[in-house]
């Protein structure tokens, strides 16, 4: 026991972090110490009111403290559209880009079955019922273009197409600000197959 | 507003901390939802405990949970030897090595005239106390191989001459495990300067 308890239990803590290791977890112990006590309280109360006050949306499975989310509830947004992602972060991506005002459905993860994901692993079953009842015309499936996200794409689409509800998905190709000669082949290929005329 | 406000409080806390930013603040902001409520909980209450519970050591500045600390009050250690430190995380990479039974002074900082540190900014008036009233036979200078840490090593070692105790300063020289090839001019002096007969 190198260090007086009161610490060793704060790094502990740090180290349940992720990216956080030993020597890393007691810097920011010890930059703990050295912090105005009441920015201690409040970094302890912000952790529990996070975790306590938090859920999920009941509608759309966005993280939320009021049930449904503010999205969800927002009447000036158009329901017409439901933009598929695959976690509470990418809701904050898009909402930044401010250019989208439909409403989301958080699937929270893809399908994956090397990891042993299945379609009933994730939040799709409240996406049908959705579907159902909203008038919703076209489904946006924002999932990541990795194998995961691009299988949970199809599958969704797959699903929603009999109900003849639009399914779209992202356009892949070079992002913007980028550099065509360290785009990867697979960005490449997309880029090319999805050209538009200008 | 992107995020609800007990999220969006959580990642400003976490942001206080330091190199973090955004986007680790949100992304442990978000890993603190799927902890348990448990770990939460402790998590908080170890970061209010470290700051409540911790001070500096009245004898030898180091950081503790009781006054005096372990160290100081351990009867096993010897009390003829002081290792001068800037930091208290400098007494736990002295103590992890398991290889030094004497007592600490930690200086809580360097001489640094660019940064307006004086000799009157560290905790050195009360290591001069300590070698007046303890039986101190040897002072070994550790502070950091820096300008700073080599100034404040000049420094004390000048004012604690007059007293007859031994000072020492620590060795500078190739790390091990290190290669020749890439050391720097200076450490590789300082190398040659300190060698030994074999």
């Amino acid at each position: 026991m190198y260090y007086p308890e009161p610490i060793s239990k704060l790094i502990d803590s740090f180290m349940k972090l992720p990216g956080i290791g030993p020597k890393t977890a007691a810097r920011l112990a010890f930059f703990v110490l050295t912090m105005k006590e009441d920015t201690v309280l409040s970094f302890a109360k912000a952790l529990v009111d996070a975790k306590r006050n938090l859920m999920y949306c009941s509608v759309c499975g966005h993280i939320t403290d009021v049930d449904p989310c503010q999205i969800c509830s927002d009447k000036q947004r158009d329901n017409s559209i439901i933009c598929v992602v695959q976690d509470p972060k990418d809701v904050i991506a898009m909402e930044k880009m401010r250019d989208y005002h439909g409403l989301y459905h958080v699937l929270h993860g893809a399908i994956s079955p090397m990891d042993g994901v299945g379609p009933e692993d994730i939040n799709v079953s409240s996406l049908l019922t959705r579907l159902q009842d909203e008038q919703v015309q076209e489904l946006i499936l924002a999932t990541n273009p990795t194998i995961e996200g691009e299988a949970t794409a199809m599958y969704i689409s797959r699903l929603v197409k009999p109900s003849g509800i639009r399914t779209t998905r992202i356009a892949h190709g070079l992002p913007v600000g980028g550099d065509l000669e360290y785009a990867d082949e697979v960005t490449l290929s997309k880029a090319i197959e999805g050209r538009r005329e200008l």
